[in-house]
């Protein structure tokens, strides 16, 4: 059977087949127990190879060497991932940083140094401990149950792991797609997350790949906002080894679909729990929002209310403040009629043609105050239609970020 | 003398001649002693207007009576302003409300409804009490010391007034420009402030008056940023009645320069002030932003720094975490050369062509923990420059913002 999406309870991005990963404590961050801040991730043979990266005209030298090594076009076989120092806004040396990094983990892992991508993830402005990171290298036990260990090394001030894996049967074998991502703040549309990694066994035709994963990247990552900052670092990139025996996956193929759909599922799965935990967040905002006169203006509409401060400290208070709503819809950009706005919370209509719905108060009140506030909104001009995913702000916010270097 | 800008110390929007102003209490918002919930302003004189509104596609019915009043062209005399209901997300009843308003202020004025402009600020989605209204207008004394009451009937959650006044030597006389305005939440580039209502005494064309405030708004006002969201009722307006017997000032006058230099001048000190009293905040921000390839470039550069969550949690802590500003600048818009960038905190340099200055981070600590913050930023590419203003982001704003309407 074709096409049907299998959510694999506890999967991880070592759930594709052929893939190991793991994660050590070098000491860059400060030191807690079970604390890691550098991880690897290898593929038992080479790789189709995708990236999407932060739309930042001041990028970290580490992204600058992965779109380098895309461009180059050659299969990858994994990459090297360190937090708690971005290697970005140190001049000159992050660029020979970055090179090293991608140098010493290949020899580690027994590959090319043009074979390993190389992300780091933290504070702008310090350069990389190398010696700490040579000693990583060494340090790392890869293992097919990796892939815990891999997000774990990724976290910055996530409070947990963001991992996800389906499989789905296409070219006549069960694939498995899966991911690992960390958050949690400087969080924006055009690279929602910081960095997100996706490794599939299925084979996947790498022209094909890039086609489709921009795309992709826009109706989930993208699609996020945490607090309307964009990183330097930000990158997701999405590996194919071909470990599931599947018939090559390319345009046109009959599951091309159904393995897009898949990959989709994964960072919408994701996304998702990247809002969940972000920087002090307490519940997930969705904003779905429906009738608009294009896409474009559905996702400017369901972006700027999730990405709304006054929504997102709405939510906090679980206040059904709609007016907020009334607010962030006017001023996103999108074509609107006030006379034809529907507006729910939860299912509840509280606006209709543009007037208020005498909505049940406590009952609003008390569904807001669940893990996960929805926003629906019908602007009833068209069929555009789509989803963005945020969390609320809170004071832990402020306090997280108040005294974040000191 | 002409050109030198006086400050008026204690002035206020009355301090312009010929105006005369006043605020009651008539039951809109929670009472507390000394709060006022509406008010007037009357010229003696006909007055020119020019006036700049929220660029938000839904927009409160005042909003819409006011644009019609000034497409009409005709003098105005006046306005009327009530705190506490926004007048805006309520179906048709708000324009039939906006319209009533102006007729009974303008018969409490005693001049024509089409002579007097309405305002409304406060929550979105509830309809004025028309009565309470109509009872306000009877209840306020018009003074010519009045500008602060009026100043306090705008308020919502401002805590505190905002007014300027200058004067200058123009045409032949010494003429006054004078301001109120009021924030403090929902306030964004695209007309910054919900509402700021100037006076002058000057004559002024009323072609040329409309010709440069859009302008002015968009290197004061626009310039602000509180939280990232627009209101539905943001509006400036300027009214001028030429009781001060200069000259009239229009296009290509002597001293045009010195009209709009001084009309700047309290719409910068009115923006500080905005600022300054923004939801929560402790201290002021200033991005000052040379070098940049152009005006907008340096607006956009300027405006991003104000506005980054990250940035302005960063001064609430007093903690100099500088790669925020290049994550700022990065995804700001703007062209960037990293190897360009020179960054100061309140004068201190701490990075110089791209690299980081080892300063001395206890003073620079010390110095961010007074009342204002200013980030220089030098891109190095060419002339463009801009200043934009802001407020750090703080626990109370959170507090403030998560049970508004609770």
């Amino acid at each position: 059977m074709t096409g049907a999406i299998t959510h694999v309870e506890g999967g991880t991005i070592t759930t594709a087949r052929g893939f190991r990963a793991g994660g050590t404590y070098v000491g860059i961050k400060t030191y807690s127990e079970d604390k890691m801040d550098m991880g690897l991730l290898l593929s038992d043979s080479p790789c189709s190879v995708a990236g999407v990266f932060t739309k930042s005209t001041l990028v970290s030298p580490s992204v600058t060497v992965n779109r380098e090594t895309l461009a180059a076009g050659g299969p990858v076989r994994g990459l090297v991932v360190n937090s708690g120092i971005a290697n970005a806004g140190v001049g000159e040396q992050g660029y020979i940083d970055a090179k090293e990094m991608a140098a010493v983990a290949a020899a580690g892992l027994g590959v090319k140094p043009e074979e390993v991508l190389v992300f780091s993830t933290g504070v702008i402005g310090v350069e990389l401990p190398m010696t700490l990171i040579r000693k990583g290298v060494e340090n790392i036990e890869l293992a097919e149950e990796g892939g815990n260990s891999l997000a774990r090394s990724m976290m910055t001030t996530d409070t947990r792991t963001k991992e996800s894996a389906v499989s789905v049967n296409v070219g006549g074998a069960e694939i498995n797609i899966c991911g690992v991502a960390k958050g949690s703040g400087m969080i924006h549309p055009n690279m929602a997350t910081m960095l997100c990694f996706v490794a599939t066994d299925a084979a996947v035709d790498q022209d094909y790949l890039r086609s489709i994963l921009p795309d992709i990247a826009d109706s989930t990552l993208n699609m996020l906002d945490i607090d309307g900052d964009t990183s330097t670092n930000d990158s997701l990139v999405v590996l194919a080894n071909g470990a599931a025996g599947n018939d090559s996956i390319s345009a046109g193929s009959a599951d091309a679909d159904a393995f897009r759909d898949a990959l989709s599922e994964v960072l919408v799965q994701l996304t998702r729990q990247l809002a969940q935990d972000g920087e002090g967040a307490t519940r997930l905002i969705v904003a779905e929002v429906r009738g608009a006169r294009n896409l474009a203006d559905a996702r400017m509409a369901a972006k700027t209310i999730t990405s709304s401060l006054l929504v997102k400290s709405a939510v906090y208070g679980a206040d059904p403040n709609w007016g907020r709503l009334i607010m962030a819809l006017g001023r996103c950009g999108a074509e609107t009629v006030e006379s034809k706005i529907d507006l729910y919370i939860n299912g509840v209509c509280i606006m209709e043609s543009g007037r208020p719905v005498p909505f049940h108060r406590d009952a609003v009140v008390a569904l807001m105050r669940g893990e996960e506030v929805t926003f629906g909104v019908n602007l009833n001009l068209s069929d555009g239609h789509a989803t963005a995913w945020g969390c609320d702000l809170t004071e832990e916010y402020v306090v997280i970020n108040s005294a974040y270097t000191t």
